[in-house]
C-alpha cells in the first residue's frame, strides 16, 4: 500500500510520520516547508514521544509524486479548488481519497470532481498544530474516524487502512459517515466559531457560566437536527463532549489560528452546509446561523 | 419649575444646557467634572450650534443642591442602586422623576426605591457624546420621548416638561411608554451588543450584507415579542431603523463606549429584562438571549 499525504500540517504532518515511523510506505506532498524538511527531516513532538523523521518521501510537487494507493487529504477546505490538479496526477483507478477535512459535504464535492474515486471521510480527534516549519506538537487526543462516503468501496481495502493505522499506534476505526460527520459537527460549530468571535480558547469559554449555556444550547441545536436527518447520535451527547472538553488541554480551535494568521476560515463547510442541510430538513439553527454571520463579518472585515 | 439634572454626561449635559441656555432653573449634578466645569462653564458643539454657558447652578453633593420638580437621571442603569441615596434628597412630594435611560423596567425599579413618586420613562434618539470633561459633543438626532409610568401623574405638568424642552429648541414627545420602549429596544439591542462583540461601528456593522440580515433578524425577534405583548409598533419598523441608521452619521453605540472604558454595560436592562419579559409571554428570543449571553461573557473577561 502506498500512502500519499496532500498537506503536511498539524493532521498530515502527524498521520503521515506516524505510518512512516511504522514502516510504510508514506510520500509526502509539502510546500512551504520542503527546504527546511529535506534537510532537517520531519519533527514530531507528541505526548506519546518525541521523534525525528529524516529521508523521507518528500516532493514540492504533485507531478513528481508516485501514483498512490491511498491519499490523505489533509489540507483545509478553503484550498479544495486545488484538489483536481492536486489528486488527479496520483490518483490510482482504484485508490482511496480520505477526506482528513472539517465540515460537511466535502465528500460529496470532491466526489463530483472525480467520478470514479473511493471517497472515505476522515474525522480526526487531534489536539495538533505546526508550531515551526517541519515542526509539529502533538498536544492531546489523536484518534481518527474513518466513514465510508462512495457506496461501491471494497470495505476490505479500508479495513486493511485502518490496521495500518492502528499498527502505527493510532487509534483508528470505521465509523457511519453521515453520523460521524454531524457527530463531530457538535463540537466544532460551538467552539470554533464562539474562540474567533470571541476571541477565547476552550477553557475560557467554557468557565463562563453564560458561554457554557449557550455553548451547549448550540450543541442541541445541531443534534436536534441530526436526528431529524435520522442519525443515530449518542444520548447526552452535548453533556459529554462538555465534559471531554473541560479534561482537554486548554485549547484554540483551528478556526482561531486560521483567524489569528489572516487566514480564509472553513465558514463554508463548518456553517453553511449544515445550515443547508437544516434548512432542507425542515429544522432551524437559529444561533448556528447567527454566529456564521458574525463569522461572515469578521472574515469580510480581514479582506477575506 | 426647578429642574435637577442627575448625571452630567453626553445625556444630561446636552439637555440640562439646551433648558438651562432658554432661561429655565437647571440644577447639575456632576462629579468627575464639577471642578473643570466650576472654571471653565459646560461647553456643547451641537451640529445645531455651539455653546458654552457659565454660572451654570453645579454642585458636587446632592445634599447641597434645591428641591426639584424635575429631575432628570441620566445616568447609565448600571448606576441604579445609587438613585435611593442620589434622589432622596432634592425629590418634591408632587416632583417628577424622568428617567433618561436605556432599556426595561428602569421605571418599575425606581419607583419602588420611591413608591410616591411620579415616574416618567424618557427615551432619547440622540447621537452625543462626552468629549472631556465638561465637553459634550452633539453629533446628530435629539430627541427626546417621554411616557407615563406612574398612574396618577398629573399629566398636564408632563407637558408643561414638554413645552420647556420644545421651547428650548429640543423634539420632545408624550408617547405610550412601553410601546416606546420597546421600539427603542427594537434599535438598542442589534446595534449595542453587536457593536460591542464584533467591535464594529453602525456603518460597519451594515456594510456587511450578512450582519445586516442578522440585524434585521434580531429586530424582527424584538418586534414579534413586542407586538405579542400586544404593543403598537409602526409596520416596517425594521427597514425603517435599517435605513434611519443608515443616514446617521457613523456611531458607536453607547455600550461600545462602556465596553472600551472598561465601564460595566447595560446588559441587565437591556437584554436580560427584556428576555424575562419575552418568557413571561410565552415568545422565544434566541438571537438575543446568544447576543446577551456573549456580553456577559465578554464582561466577565473584564472583570466587571
Amino acid at each position: 500500500m502506498k500512502y500519499g499525504i496532500i498537506g503536511t500540517g498539524a493532521i498530515g504532518g502527524y498521520y503521515g510520520a506516524k505510518l512512516a515511523k511504522a514502516g510504510k510506505d508514506v510520500h509526502f506532498l509539502l510546500h512551504s516547508d520542503y527546504d527546511f524538511v529535506s534537510h532537517n527531516g520531519l519533527r514530531v513532538d507528541s505526548k506519546d514521544g518525541n521523534f525525528v523523521l529524516n529521508d523521507l518521501h518528500i516532493y514540492n510537487d504533485v507531478k513528481k509524486m508516485p501514483e498512490c494507493d491511498v491519499i490523505l487529504v489533509c489540507v483545509k477546505t478553503t484550498n479544495n479548488a486545488l484538489l483536481k490538479d492536486l489528486l488527479a496526477p496520483i490518483l490510482k483507478p482504484e485508490g482511496i481519497v480520505i477526506l482528513v477535512q472539517n465540515g460537511l459535504g466535502v465528500e460529496e464535492d470532491v466526489q463530483q470532481m472525480f467520478p470514479d474515486a473511493n471517497i472515505v471521510g476522515g474525522m480526526a480527534f487531534i489536539c495538533s498544530r505546526k508550531v515551526n516549519p517541519g515542526y509539529i506538537e502533538h498536544l492531546d487526543e489523536g484518534k481518527i474516524n474513518l466513514g465510508i462516503y462512495t457506496p461501491g468501496l471494497d470495505k476490505l481495502r479500508l479495513l486493511h487502512v485502518i490496521s495500518d493505522l492502528q499498527g502505527a499506534g493510532v487509534d483508528a476505526d470505521l465509523v457511519d459517515l453521515h453520523a460521524a460527520r454531524w457527530n463531530k459537527l457538535v463540537w466544532n460549530i460551538p467552539f470554533n466559531g464562539m474562540s474567533v468571535v470571541l476571541n477565547a480558547q476552550t477553557n475560557e469559554l467554557l468557565a463562563n457560566s453564560s458561554m457554557r449555556l449557550l455553548i451547549y444550547e448550540i450543541m442541541q441545536e445541531v443534534i436536534q437536527t441530526a436526528h431529524h436527518l435520522g442519525l443515530p447520535l449518542l444520548p447526552g451527547l452535548a453533556d459529554k463532549m462538555l465534559a471531554y472538553t473541560e479534561n482537554m488541554i486548554p485549547y484554540a480551535p483551528s478556526m482561531k489560528l486560521d483567524f489569528e494568521q489572516a487566514r480564509e476560515m472553513e465558514i463554508h463547510y463548518i456553517y453553511t452546509k449544515p445550515l443547508v442541510a437544516a434548512t432542507l430538513a425542515g429544522v432551524e439553527m437559529p444561533r448556528v446561523a447567527m454566529l456564521e454571520k458574525q463569522l461572515r463579518f469578521i472574515q469580510s472585515r480581514q479582506g477575506l
